[in-house]
Order: structure tokens, then C-alpha cells, then sequence
């Protein structure tokens, strides 16, 4: 089987351009070397490639389904190679030793996780939930529900949820109807449904934490009235809680993560309806799943967006992963396929070549190689953010990754969701029917990568993010600082004759996005400014991973052999095919295009 | 259900714009007026939406699969659907009177089918391979093969298919190593393996007519020794010829057509394997498959074209079908979830609006109302071609009408597979996490769409047969046509206060793709020249879009109405979002950029 992630890829990105190792020098890291780095990593792949990989195809084909016992039914390989991944302590890579955590850097934490999600995007969602749960609630929650649910949670004995989105309210927090009344006792009932809970219910762990949103009566409209429980399957006394699974979603993909619509407190699990319970918290009598609050009331979303941004880098790699697996799929095939001769080789009793000597095929491969590993330095470099954010003593400095953060978050979900999915498409297509069929794998890559524009923030909604809040964040600082980060690297990349050009074109592009921002805000309409927000993200997002392949080219500059030639190639490929699409979307955003708020929905 | 076809759009395309009902003054549509145009399209749609549309999850939830005796199982909604069909005559639409047909305009049965494609693309191919298959035959067929093999198909009681790929010959027919021996009694003996051979077996008819493509000894190397040669699954005396299945491609979509390996020739049929059989015909004691040679020997490639270039056009129509159900469901879906607030409404104590009144998902729908009704339009257009080829009387205009079919038929498949496929991605996109499950029919339409960059030769070998072939054809005439009819239109459009503007920017869009096309033909080198074909294709592939546009806007001038405007909103759509995506493309096609060429194969 093909690997579908490129060990020395990731090495080139840690360590020969990031830097990781320094790292180390960090109180928090100290314990750590690249030695440790590596184990970690090895480890990953090699339970990746033994347990995840293999199951893919079966996970795929034997979707869950809700077995007569009302539980949900997974395949026998899905369960073990989970149980596995636990059983191996990568959940803990990230925590405090303080938390049983291994006090990794997310970055590591991070390219453990991706070895994972390209050997089996559906199993590795279990994992990411999990650690992002236990991420919010160990920077939120108090000490004794960091020791009732973190520390379980890290163990990786229990697994976790975010219970954001309902029926009715998928992209609109603000529209939630659920419930939290104080049951008197410091704890709350809640009431209401969840839709499109990934991992909302299984038998893989002991016991499932969901981290709900939920509006307390009285407090205010929309997204400031809502508040973040913690609301456990069973509670710690063992009892089950009034969480119900309502049913499964069927979807295209990603099929090995259930994904579930979740009753809270329709009464399947009170203590009434359970025959022979002893209802052993008093306060269980009022009707609703027991909840415990996190951190204060009505500070709910701020809290969970500590969850989401993070979820949202993670989408980012999920994606980044499957369009990785793909690439890696269709190059071996590339490789050993034979079909068709050079077009200017005319005679039919030559023998046919293998065809990646066709152009039109290493178009194909190179579009994905740049895609693929753009998004992964990208989603790499990000995490390291994380990692100086989180460790920096300088508050100002601090301040300034931080800011940096956010205005990358958006792009980190969504660029990766658009074109490595794109790259999804180009490896089926590379493969010709072959690749249109089950018995390969990228028709699954390509299934299982269209959830990502979807989840986590649907495409559109960071559009908005970016242009209608990130870059016009404190008086414009974040686009300022995105702009003068790129030019740092601008300025070295000038320096190099191989990088130069391409540092100049990515610099007036900078310069162009920067003059277009403070035209699309001077037209003193919201609704004209943010009409095109979609094409502003992607016009941004264009120029990021454009600037993250001056970046490699600069790592690489100096190298020789094919790896580093292969980084030349596809950063000569991204600068030329790729940052050119961003003229016209510029050009439109420029004219403050009204054709889709002219538009009349009777016209359609 | 939604109706996955628009009629009005269709009335709009046939008859304000493209004038259909001109044709009832050739000599050969004489019988027929609007009334019977109506008629058919009328009777399609019954049968499309009550027949097929029901039967598409069905299809796709039931793949075909092969049981106990051997036989393909196909769901009963299946069968019963397309026997509907058969029994309403529709296979005969375009056939001579004199072979049982209806003698309608292609563009009549086109549109017909259009209906079949979008309710149920999987079935709709089973008749979309008879209907071309006994065209090629009505065409090159000897009188008595007529009558064996044509009024049968036309009847609806035979099937038929194409045979042309092979395992390791996919897009290179030069490579196909299927042969066809001479049994001495003017039949032929067919040994070899054909793959990807959609409708290739099934028990839907009481016969099975292939073409297939095989090499007599002795003929030239290459395509130039390629033979075409009916192979039927019974012989005329009722007997099993030696045809076959091997097995079925599972595939990500269009699962209710089987596609099938064939073994041609291998004994399994043999009359001595079948016990009990009389061998009727003495000729079949050697082996192979019985097969009747079409037309004369080494010419059977130029037979095929006539199937593959209506077969590229239905491919283009199909790809659009899809898009087009996808546009439906998401806009009525877009009219009635409600979601969110205008971007310029803070309280969230207003009600939530539809969401096809926020601006992006207006891009959303406008973009596929763009592709889809462009597509539409410009696979009509091509339709409304072969009918004038095929009843012209003058053979100067019939040489220049099959020229200009010939430059666009490359495009008729390749660009509604590719944004019409774009298009369904943005249908999921409208749905959210509701898109992404299949109890909604985006999905489905997204994976049935994926075949058709694939099949029918594959996206970049349209672009070396457009820019390799086509454009530089007859001296580069083929080019130069296609500039001048765009030019007719925009001399007219140069009149209308609404379309000028639109003309102008097209004009000066053409004149730079010509200009480009000598450029790229200067530098002396094939392999430079066709390095980036396939962009070439996408350009002229939206510049031929934009001219459909500016054709709709002229037939929509002057008219007021909802459906009007939405047409000036769809044509200012495309031509501010799309057309100046041409822009990058022709600057790297101008530049002969070399990045494809250069790129080492270790370097990956």
C-alpha cells in the first residue's frame, strides 16, 4: 500500500524549515528533543499505516448503524484500531504532565494526528473530538471536573463531543433553542436537539463527554445568552444521562464517524423510564439531561471558540491529509502505469510510456503537490503559532501571534477544504476510470474530503470571518500584520536569486489585497463590502499558501537532489498556475460587484 | 419531488432562441410541427418524473450485481422504468421512417433525453448507447445488417453498446490487442478483453448488439489497423455467441449502469461448453466470437468517431442534466430553509431569513444557474448543428456547419464535466450538512457527475484534440470559423444598449485566443505547443460559454419578466465572474511556460 503521507516531507517541514527543535528551549517543551519528536512520530505512522489504514475501505463500506439493543454497531476494525491508538497514549501528546499529558507541542501533536488522518480520515475524527474537548475544559474547567472529566478524557478512557448546531441552526448559533434551567443543586437540566454530532454516540469509550450549548432563561438574545455544559452519557455515578440517540445521518463520506442527531432530556433515560434505577442524585426528578456549567454563564460561545478554532486548524489538516493520501495514491500510479506515447512521438510500435511522462498528468501532479504541501506547511506553520502563543513570556508578543492566529484561522479551514479536494478530484482523475471505482482509494478521499468546506464553519461563514471581522480587527492591525509577516519573508526571499522574482509578484499582491481591503470598507455598505467575501477569502487564501512556498523555497535554497528540486518545481508551479487566479478576483472585488445583492430570488 | 429539468428554459432554448420550429421546412422534419415537438417533450417529462426520478436512489442504493445463474440483477424499478420507456417508442425518436423511426430533429430527441439524464442519469444511459450505437449502424451498416440489427434496436427490443477500452488500453486505442480473424465464410472470429463497457451486460433486452474495435492480421500498426465489428450477445439463429462478463466496476456513482469487463472469445460460450447446443453455424468451431465486420476493414476508427463525437455531445448533455437537477433541488431548498440574518441585521431577535437571501448563496445559485443553463444552451446549440449539417443541401454550408462541430465538440464534453460537476459541488454547498448525506440528491449527483471528465476521453486528451487537432485543422480554418460565428453574434449584440458592453469584452476575448493560438503553434516544438492543452481548453471553453450567454441576452432582449432578468442576472454573472478567469490562462498559455515539461519524474 502507498503511504499516504510523506515522512520526508514532514521532516523537511519540522525541522529543516520550522525548526521545531527549538522548541525545546522552551520551559514548557524542556523535557523534550527531537529524539522524543521522532518516537512520537514513528509510533504514529507505524499504528496509522498497521491499524488505520487497513480499515479504511471497511469503514467505508460498513457504515454504523443502530443495532437492536439501541447501541451503535461499528466495524471489528474500527473498534480495534481505536482501542489501539489509546491504548498507545496519543491522545495525551499535548496535556500538561500535570494532566497525565506528555507536554508535546501541538505541532507534534498535530503531525502525529495527520499521519492518522491520511491512513483514515473517518476513524481519526474520534481522536481529534476528544482532544479538542479536553483542550476547552482543561483551560476552562475546575479542578474537579478536570479530575472527573480531563483526566479520563486524556487517559483516553473516555471520549468527547461539541454540541453546537440543531436542526434549525447549523451556521446560526444565535437561533439554538436549547435548554438549561438550574436544577438548584449548582447543576442544570437540558433540553433540546443537536444535529450533526460527529461521535455523538458509539461504544468505543467508557463514556462520552458532549460539551453542549445551551441558553439559560433570562439571559440575553442571540449568541450572548448562551452558555457550555458539560453533559456526560453516564454520570459519575454510573447512572445513565437523559442523552438520547435520535438517529444517524447516511452520508457520502466519512462514514466511520457516526454522526448523530441527539435527544437531551426527552425522557428516554430518566430515571422514570429505566426500569429498576435508583435515581441516585435527588435533583434528577426535574425532567432533562443533567448538565454541569463551564466556566460562568452566558460565556459559553467565547469558550467554545477556544474549541472551534482549534477544531478549525484540525480541519484544516484533515483536509490537507486526504488531499495528501490522494497525491501520494496517484503519483505511485502515475508512476507504473503505462498508456499513450509523447505527443511528438508519432510512431505506434514504439512501446507506450509510464504517464507521468505525459504533461498534462504531471500538470496534474504538480497542481496537487502544490496544493497538498502548501496547505501542510501552512496548517504546520500554524501550529507553531500555537505552540509561541502559548509559551511566550513577552505579552506583547503574545498579543501579536495571537492576532496573527485569528486571521490565519479562517484560511487554515477553508483553503485546504477547497483545494485539496481539488486535489482529490485531479488524483481520480489521474487515475482514469481506475479511479472512478471502489476497488481503488481515491474515489473514498474525494467522498470523504466534501465534508470539509461543509463542517466546522461552512465556507461562506469564514469569508465573512475574514474580511467582516479578522482583518479589520483593532483598527485594521491583523491585515496589517499578516501583511508585514509576508514581508518579512519578502525581504529575505529578495536576497535569493531563485526566489526573488516570485518575492516580488507575491509582494505587489500583498500590496494590491491590502489597497482592496480599505476600498471594499470604504463603501460604507456592509452589505455591498461583504458581498464578495467569499472571493476575498479565496483571493487571501490564494496568497498565504503563496508566501508558505516562498517560504520552502527559501528552506530549500542551497539543497540539492530531487527532494529539494521537487520543492523548486512546485513553487515555480504555484507562482505561475495558481497565484495568477487571484488578478480577477481582485478586479471584482475592486468594482464592489452588486450582480448578487441586485438579484431578485423570483429571477431564479 | 423538485423537477430536475426546467421547461420553461427549455421552451426558451428551443423556441425564442434557437428557433427549432424552423427545421419542420426541411425536407426531412416536414411531418412535424411544434405540436409534436411538444408532444414528445411533454411525454419525456411524464415518463422521466413518474419512471425514472423515483428510481434513482433505488439504482444508486441497489448496485447492480451478478447472481446465481450468472446473470445481472438490477433493481426491479430499474427494469420496469426503462422497459416504460422502450414501450413509449422514445429510442426511435430520430431514426428514418423507413427503420421504424420518428424522423424527429436531433435537437428534439436531445432534449427528449435531457429530461431522462436529469431524473435518473444511470438508466438514461442505457438508451443514450442504443440510440447511438444504431445510429453509427443506420449510417455504415449493409441493408441486411440494417435489418438484423438496427430495426430491432430502434424497436427497443436490442440494446446496444460501444467497445473500445481495454485493461491497459484506456485513452490509447492505438494499443488495443483484441482481434478479429477471418472464419472464411465473410464472418469473423473476436478474441479479447474489453473493459469500462457501460450497459455492457444485463438482461433489460432480448439482445445485446456491441461494437467493438479489434485488429484484423495484416493491418496497419496502430489506430490504422482498427476494424469495427458487430458482436452480438445472441446470434440471429437465438444462440449464445462466446461474449462473455467477467465481472462489474464498482463505482462511486452512476451505479444502476452496469459497467462491465467482457472477455470476447474465451470458451466460455463455446458451442462446445454448452451442453446440448446444436451449432448452427459450422464457422463457430473456431474460436472466438462470432463478429460481422462494419463497413470495410482498418476503417473502423472513423466509423466509431461517428459514435464517439454524438456520444461526446450526449456525454456533455448528461453532465449537464446533473448539474441542472443539482441548480433545482438547491434553489428550492434555497427558497424555503431559513438560516441566519442579512449581514446588515445585528438583532438577533428577528426572524431568520431564507437563506437565499444571503449574498453568497446567491453566488452559489447564480454561478450554477451560469453553468448549467450555459451548458444547456451551448449542447442545444451543437444539437440544432447536426441537424443542419445532416439536411443541408448545399454542400458548401454542410462542410462548414460539420467544421464547426468539430472544433466544438471538445468542448460540448469537457465543459459541462467540468463546471457542471462544479456546480453540483456547489448544490451540496447551498444544502450544508444536509448536502452531505444521501437522504437529500446532491451527493448523488456530485458522484454521478465524477465519471464524466473521465470517460468518453478523458478531460486533457479533449484539450490536445481541441488545440492539436481541431483549431489547426484545414489550415487553421476551424478556428477561424469559430472566431467569425462569435463575431456574427457580436456584431448584433453591438446594437443592444443591454449586451454591448458584453460584446465588446468578448470580441476582444476571441481576439487574443486567436492571436494566442498562432502564438503558441510559432514555437516550433509539439510537446511545448500542448504542454498546457487543457488550460487552452478551459479557456476557449469559457469563451464559448460567454458567446452562449450573449446569444441568450439577445433572445431575451427587449422581454420583461422574472425569467427574463434572471437571464440578464446569469449572463452578468458570467461574464464579471468567469470570463475573466480566461485572462491568467491565455497569459501562461502565451508565455509557453514550461513548468510541466521541466519537472524531473523523481523530483515528485
Amino acid at each position: 500500500m502507498t503511504t499516504p503521507m510523506s515522512r520526508r516531507d514532514l521532516e523537511f517541514l519540522l525541522y529543516e524549515w520550522l525548526d521545531v527543535e527549538a522548541l525545546t528551549s522552551r520551559d514548557r517543551f524542556a523535557a523534550h528533543s527531537r529524539d522524543t519528536f521522532d518516537a512520537v512520530l514513528e509510533l504514529s505512522a507505524d499504528i496509522a499505516m498497521k491499524r488505520f489504514a487497513p480499515a479504511n475501505k471497511i469503514g467505508d463500506a460498513n457504515e454504523p448503524y443502530i443495532g437492536e439493543d439501541g447501541k451503535v454497531v461499528l466495524p471489528d476494525e474500527v473498534v480495534s484500531g481505536l482501542a489501539e491508538y489509546r491504548k498507545a497514549g496519543l491522545i495525551a501528546a499535548s496535556f500538561d504532565e500535570e494532566l497525565g499529558g506528555m507536554q508535546l507541542p501541538t505541532v507534534i501533536r498535530q503531525a502525529s494526528a495527520v499521519w492518522f488522518q491520511a491512513a483514515n480520515a473517518a476513524m481519526s475524527s474520534y481522536n481529534f473530538l476528544t482532544v479538542g474537548n479536553a483542550n476547552l475544559l482543561a483551560e476552562y474547567a475546575t479542578a474537579e471536573q478536570r479530575d472527573t472529566w480531563v483526566r479520563p478524557l486524556v487517559e483516553g478512557r473516555f471520549s468527547g463531543t461539541m454540541c453546537l448546531s440543531e436542526p434549525q441552526a447549523g451556521s446560526s448559533l444565535a437561533d439554538i433553542t436549547t435548554k438549561a434551567e438550574p436544577a438548584g443543586d449548582g447543576t442544570y437540566r437540558i433540553t433540546g436537539t443537536k444535529m450533526w454530532i460527529s461521535a455523538g454516540d458509539h461504544e468505543l469509550t467508557e463514556n462520552i463527554v458532549h460539551l453542549v450549548l445551551a441558553k439559560v432563561p433570562g439571559g440575553g438574545a442571540g449568541v450572548k445568552g448562551i452558555s457550555l455544559f458539560i453533559v456526560p452519557k453516564f454520570l459519575p455515578d454510573g447512572t445513565r444521562n437523559d442523552v438520547a440517540l435520535v438517529g444517524l445521518n447516511h452520508k457520502m463520506g466519512n462514514r466511520a464517524t457516526t454522526n448523530t442527531l441527539l435527544n437531551f432530556g426527552d425522557g428516554t433515560f430518566s430515571p422514570d423510564s429505566t426500569p429498576g434505577a435508583v435515581d441516585t442524585q435527588p435533583a434528577r426528578s426535574a425532567p432533562g439531561a443533567v448538565g454541569y456549567l463551564v466556566g460562568e454563564e452566558h460565556r459559553g460561545l467565547s469558550y467554545m471558540f477556544h474549541m472551534m478554532n482549534e477544531a478549525r486548524i484540525g480541519v484544516g489538516f484533515l483536509a490537507t491529509a486526504l488531499g495528501y493520501a490522494g497525491y501520494q495514491a496517484s503519483l505511485e500510479y502515475a508512476k507504473v502505469r503505462t498508456q499513450g506515447r509523447p505527443v511528438d512521438q508519432k510512431d505506434p510500435s514504439t512501446k507506450p510510456v509510464p504517464i507521468i511522462e505525459h504533461a498534462d498528468v504531471r500538470r496534474m501532479l504538480l497542481a496537487q503537490k502544490s496544493y497538498v504541501e502548501g496547505a501542510l506547511a501552512f496548517e504546520l506553520y500554524c501550529s507553531v503559532l500555537v505552540d509561541q502563543a502559548a509559551t511566550s513570556a513577552d505579552a506583547e508578543e503574545r498579543a501579536r501571534i495571537e492576532l496573527l492566529l485569528e486571521v490565519l484561522t479562517p484560511i487554515a479551514k477553508s483553503w485546504p477544504s477547497q483545494w485539496c479536494l481539488e486535489a482529490n478530484s485531479l488524483a481520480i482523475q489521474v487515475h482514469g476510470g481506475y479511479g472512478y471505482t471502489r476497488e481503488f482509494d481515491v474515489e473514498q478521499y474525494y467522498r470523504d474530503n466534501r465534508l470539509n468546506p461543509i463542517h466546522e464553519g461552512a465556507h461562506g461563514i469564514h469569508g465573512i470571518d475574514l474580511l467582516g471581522r479578522k482583518v479589520i480587527m483593532q483598527g485594521g492591525a491583523g491585515l496589517a500584520l499578516l501583511a508585514e509577516t509576508i514581508g518579512a519573508t519578502v525581504r529575505r526571499a529578495l536576497e535569493v536569486p531563485d526566489a526573488a522574482a516570485y518575492a516580488e509578484v507575491l509582494q505587489s499582491t500583498v500590496d494590491r489585497l491590502v489597497k482592496v481591503t480599505a476600498h471594499i470598507w470604504s463603501a460604507g455598505d456592509p452589505k455591498l463590502s461583504l458581498a464578495n467575501a467569499t472571493l476575498y477569502l479565496e483571493a487571501t487564501g490564494h496568497i498565504v499558501i503563496a508566501w508558505m512556498w516562498l517560504e520552502q523555497l527559501l528552506a530549500a535554497d542551497g539543497r540539492t537532489g530531487d527532494f529539494y528540486d521537487g520543492k523548486r518545481a512546485a513553487a515555480q508551479y504555484f507562482f505561475r498556475y495558481e497565484l495568477p487566479k487571484t488578478g480577477p478576483q481582485l478586479d471584482l472585488l475592486t468594482a464592489l460587484d452588486r450582480t448578487t445583492l441586485d438579484v431578485e430570488p423570483s429571477w431564479f
